[in-house]
């Protein structure tokens, strides 16, 4: 498949809302520096030209679609800016309409939605408390997790009989990636050992049995692997949370 | 046009989420109580079999689609339900592919859905902050219209050239219905006078000129009119607000 426009991804290898995006465009075959640009972006040191000339907003992702064929840096003022990573797995999609990014039947496409809203509201800020250290209990997490999985499908992927990827797992992906790491190195702001334990219980308690080979499934796509810095993220995160968790030990010895 | 399944939309007058889609089923050109079901939920008195039949989340608005056709406080368990309003916003709209609900534009899809996101999350949360009186201040309601104006066409409609009516346009009018009724009665937990400054300011400063026509074009559809009872919603509020009204006077008297 090819495009009809020229097509610039900015994104950034930490960000899991960004890597949405590019596991979209490496599920529809697109080729990285052939059929589209893939400019990262350093997010604590943004170039000047990105806030004004791509994403008022200032994050990433966002594409620029259309006109000249311009290098990333250099943005044309007539290209179409995109921004929110959920608006663009839809772009994504709606560009390859053929691809099994969404369904074509619209009552799957509406459990594809519904999985992502579910996953946001549910998920995300459960994950986000306890990485923090705001809520140190797992319990959450852990409940969180069974919410989702009882949205999955059978067996496969999320919607509908499972046989193909939808931007209902590209939109998950990212989040378990960096879960995945944090609780294995029990980075966070809870007490030591927490994470550890939590992923103890994620791979071992039956009752996580779909998600686990959910989980392993994602892992195992190219797509997946091509997007995934799994070394450069856990050098960042630990360094993120050991700042964290010095605040914890130093308020709790009070 | 007509359904290939029946529909029942499960619903309730005062709820602006669940307006969005009775205004999309408007929008098609279905007939209510012919080519769907309209049931109305009592928010306040839900009837037992909603929540474990219809939506585990409680919430309106939701539909039941497919299965056979019976009436709304019998739901079949074949019927397949859907939850959350944008989420509906998009199935309608793919169950009416060539309709104007979304255009088949990629990127006027993607604008469309950025125009709806920038809404839920810059206007949304300062218009409830102002209406409850967290912030008593018009001022952060006053600039997130105008952010949500600086995105609008330059005429008609918010997507495009503006000629036609999307689900972007239908995702904020039961928004600044809701808006004009708490700010003209000055509905609110904010001291009094403060909703009629902020409707005083709204209907006649020039920055506002945009936005004023705006949503009188919205107000002026049919199918506002069919599904907003400002006179329902006014006695709604005012009890509601009279409440936080009191509460604010007890506080600021000690």
């Amino acid at each position: 498949m090819a495009l009809a426009e020229p097509l610039v991804l900015y994104t950034a290898k930490v960000c899991p809302y960004a890597q949405r995006v590019e596991l979209a465009l490496a599920e529809t075959g697109l080729k990285k520096d052939v059929d589209f640009e893939r400019y990262e972006i350093d997010l604590q040191n943004k170039p000047q030209w990105y806030q004004p000339k791509i994403n008022p907003a200032s994050k990433v992702p966002a594409i620029a679609y259309g006109g000249p064929k311009v290098p990333g840096d250099q943005p044309s003022p007539s290209s179409t800016k995109i921004a929110e990573s959920l608006v663009l797995l839809e772009f994504v999609a709606d560009l390859f309409p053929d691809s099994s990014l969404l369904p074509k039947d619209p009552v799957l496409r509406a459990q594809t939605r519904f999985f992502i809203d579910a996953f946001s509201t549910k998920f995300s800020p459960v994950s986000f408390a306890f990485q923090s250290g705001k809520d140190a209990s797992g319990d959450a997490l852990l409940s969180a997790i069974e919410h989702v999985q009882a949205l999955l499908a059978p067996k496969g992927f999320a919607i509908g009989d499972g046989s193909s990827v939808t931007i209902a797992d590209l939109a998950v992906a990212p989040f378990f990636g960096r879960m995945e790491i944090v609780l294995k190195n029990d980075f966070g702001g809870y007490p030591e050992g927490e994470g550890k334990k939590v992923w103890e219980t994620l791979q071992t308690d039956s009752r996580f049995e779909r998600w686990r080979k959910y989980w392993a499934d994602l892992k195992a796509r190219d797509s997946f692997k091509a997007t995934f810095d799994e070394a450069y993220l856990t050098e960042r995160f630990s360094s993120r949370f050991a700042k964290a968790r010095e605040e914890l030990k130093a308020s709790t010895a009070k």
